[in-house]
């Protein structure tokens, strides 16, 4: 079992491929063989495979081998996992606008206060 | 101005290393200058530099520099598109399986028809 960092590493690693991308958004319409998922990528199929090892190694997928075919399937847990830290941290950054707009407000109004005050 | 999939490739790249997800982390607190952002990683400041560049070439965050201190700030649109990608894959994946449940349920109400018949 990986710890929490190493699989984000992976996870986000193996997201930043256009090819790897294009399969996982195949594999959400559900379990695909190999030459399925090669099909719409200009690529050979050793390079395929050396994809399919990239999400297969960060959790991304699973896959299972019935007779001579290979077929992969989504592990969604990975994908939660990673949008869960991207969404956390734009929780963060708004909950600290929001402080930040409250500050303002403050300021403004004890300006004005001040301001009447003159 | 980087066309969808190559920043999605960047952005995803900078976020698969744990020292730049900390420094977002952080920068979501607001901005922060060079040397507190290095202060809670045990690295050197060409360390921190280099993944700060890597940061700020995938658009996640932008540097302005004001006399002599250099200070850095989250782009929460580089953050939000990687979001919006992992969150449609998801719903995809979700909508898929609602599709089969709903197909699983017909199939197993046929089945109980058949059944009545016998």
């Amino acid at each position: 079992m990986l710890n929490k960092h190493a699989a984000l590493d992976l996870t986000f690693q193996a997201l930043a491929d256009p090819a790897r991308r294009s399969m996982l958004a195949q594999l959400t319409r559900g379990p695909t063989s190999v030459s399925r998922l090669a099909q719409p990528l200009e690529m050979s199929l050793p390079g395929v495979m050396q994809h399919l090892a990239v999400l297969e190694s960060s959790g991304l997928v699973r896959s299972q081998k019935i007779g001579r075919v290979r077929t992969f399937r989504l592990e969604p847990r990975a994908l939660s996992l990673a949008e869960q830290w991207i969404n956390h941290r734009r929780i963060e950054w708004e909950r600290h606008f929001d402080r930040l707009g409250e500050y303002l407000e403050t300021l403004t109004r004890k300006g004005e206060t001040h301001g009447d005050g003159e």
